[in-house]
């Protein structure tokens, strides 16, 4: 392997050091150089190494809604222990490849852009790399299902909505869809059987034309596709039955978010800052991506601070209370974390994740660590592992566009670190 | 003339209360209905009733920078005393037309979405209307004028830039275009010979090309204009001679922000933050929108909060002190406010504002109450009024793009409210 470089499947790509953004010089300059621009247009900036940039200026490439953090004072958390944090840098692992590796080495090995570790509700560790800082929002991709889903499953428990429903009950435009006979659970638990292709190497695969119906990719002006998602939405058809395996499709949480805005009448933006943002003493205003009618994308739009999400699954690990104040329902995150049946995880598919199962939008671990977690595809993370009182929030922009790309360090690293921690 | 109107220039509008964006219902539902929908492709969201909407919602419809507010604990304002906001609901004066007119009343008249009332550094009115509210950024357009060359003017107080060089002093890039022999102080004063046209009705106009340029307007498919604010600035050509006449261009203030840009490194988005965002407690963050290569839009790209723009004001006011700490030199806002010669002002072109000058991008009205004033076109206004220790800022969505359509009502408003408050 060339220094300066990773190799993953084979393919060799610049390491976290080599493509850091701000070594690079994106955007530096007035203007700056073409070859260091990163366009909307271009249909470049999320491709490998420009997303180490652009995971952190999302705003700079798209409309976008504000997720507000409210009225309050908005206390800012203290940084962590030196001490702490120099030892947790020293924690030594064995990856699941069998390499020796020390925490601070996995950090460039994931292409982490930001950390933040709680252990029993105090931040332990904290740093920031290339383009991240406390105060930036950096992309969430599929966190924000984690986020959207929290709120369905508590809107279900309030009785707002009921997951045995059919979609079309709440949304009679989707009755010739896909998801004509799909129930609010199936969609929770990601239990639908419909023809939607997110193989990212494919260019013909549904989840780039739903891309350009979200605004998230540059339209060609021949381009007669729908031009926002719930037009996208409409257009999915069936493939398999519900309910008989786990099969991950992004367009799920939009169907979600959809039948959300349509029985509140909030939208995800208002949502998230009225249940958690204003609540949870968020630090700063986060904000998610929209389409041209101006509907959030619920499947991964979020950009938040990594404090900031950190503080949800603080929440989480915590049964739901903040401080006295019932954010979620414990029966809720009970429920989640007692997880769905992991015989519908494809043992061929997940190799790395033997015993998961996935529910309400949340990976959960079934191990001795009670763990769960929400998953972003470039391995931003959030690992909560109640048996420890151990959160973990990461940002990253790793080069692969799956979580199998970085979990062979990723899991036996914060393994590591929830059993050195739980032995405090 | 029709119940809920208001004529203008012989023209019928809906009146502030038949075009309220709350009422209209603009982009309601899931989806919104397509006759309620407000998207940017169809270029028509800073039309007439549309920007009462858009004007608070800027960021979800096109790309922006944040304006940080910065890590202090914002503390933010107490609501004004509601006998004292009462008693100047009541203020009674008579408009540049002869009419008699209540405070409270000149409100609808102007369009406004909100108003803040600072005396001796207190709020003693305010109020928000339709899309705005408190905690929600509003289009400041040609406020950020003002903002980006107080910067200037306090970077060639501190000598980082030269007011006597020319442009391609610092942009060699433009050594052919209109500002060859343009200097800075031609720049902050609008004393720029050019050929570019700032007439809304015109089609034709400049005024449209360099709105495309940065994104502000939809492109079309066979567009083969500049696609961001330097590439258009380059292209305009010398008409007339420079300081010779006061002539209002918002390209001016682009030409400006590049020069500090290329000068300090740092855009206008960290530059606000940097300098007066952070520095001043503002309670929520502000942000600009920005061209396809992330060019801050200097001439009018700002939203911000209503109470950090009447912060802003309130440092001028004070002579540039915030608490002790010098934001602004102090000569800085000396020479703002001693203004530039108006006989450099066409009385024909501003029968409205006899006396006035233009200094540093603010309006200076040389009159008994100190005043000065920054104004955006659709009613946005800062105004100054030391002698009264008064500040008033407002946002409004006026349907006429100039500030003639309301100062005939604003004008005598604003000075009423600050006879009365001088004298208390």
């Amino acid at each position: 392997m060339k220094p300066g470089t990773q190799r993953f499947d084979g393919v060799e790509y610049p390491d976290a050091e080599a493509s850091d953004p701000v070594r690079l010089g994106w955007m530096r300059g007035s203007p700056p150089p073409p070859e260091r621009r990163i366009r909307f247009e271009d249909d470049r900036y999320l491709e490998f190494p420009q997303l180490r940039w652009s995971l952190s200026h999302m705003r700079e490439l798209v409309p976008t809604a504000r997720v507000w953090r409210g009225d309050h004072a908005s206390p800012r958390w203290p940084s962590p222990d030196p001490s702490t944090q120099a030892s947790i840098d020293a924690l030594a692992f064995v990856d699941l490849d069998g390499r020796h590796r020390g925490w601070r080495d996995s950090l460039a090995a994931t292409y982490t852009d930001g950390i933040l570790v709680l252990h029993r509700g105090v931040p332990v560790y904290e740093r920031y790399f290339g383009a991240l800082d406390a105060h930036r929002p950096h992309a969430c991709f599929s966190i924000t299902k984690s986020y959207a889903a929290t709120v369905a499953a508590t809107l279900i428990h309030e009785g707002a909505l009921d997951e045995t429903k059919t979609v079309p009950y709440y949304l009679p435009e989707m009755a010739e869809s896909a998801y004509r006979d799909a129930t609010l659970r199936h969609l929770l638990d990601m239990q639908v059987g419909v023809a939607y292709s997110e193989e990212y190497q494919d260019p013909r695969a549904e989840i780039w034309a739903y891309a350009r119906a979200g605004g998230l990719r540059p339209r060609r002006a021949n381009d007669r596709g729908p031009t926002n998602y719930y037009d996208f939405l409409v257009t999915l058809r069936q493939h398999g039955e519900h309910g008989r395996s786990f099969d991950y499709k992004t367009v799920n949480t939009e169907v979600l978010g959809w039948i959300m805005k349509r029985v509140t009448g909030f939208g995800l933006a208002d949502t998230l800052s009225r249940r958690f943002w204003s609540r949870l003493a968020c630090e700063e205003d986060a904000y998610l991506s929209i389409d041209s009618i101006g509907v959030e994308m619920s499947g991964g739009g979020l950009s938040a601070c990594l404090r900031d999400v950190a503080r949800f699954g603080e929440m989480m690990r915590r049964e739901g209370d903040w401080n006295g104040t019932e954010i979620v329902p414990a029966a809720v995150i009970a429920d989640i974390r007692a997880g769905s049946d992991p015989a519908k995880f494809s043992p061929t598919e997940y190799p790395l994740l033997p015993g998961y199962s996935y529910r309400s939008m949340w990976w959960i671990a079934h191990d001795a660590l009670g763990a769960f977690e929400a998953r972003g595809i470039h391995g931003q993370r959030l690992y909560v592992a109640p048996h420890a009182e151990l959160v973990i929030a990461r940002f990253a922009s790793h080069p692969i566009a799956t979580s199998a790309a970085n979990d062979p360090v990723t899991l036996p690293a914060f393994r590591a670190l929830a059993q050195a921690l739980a032995g405090t």
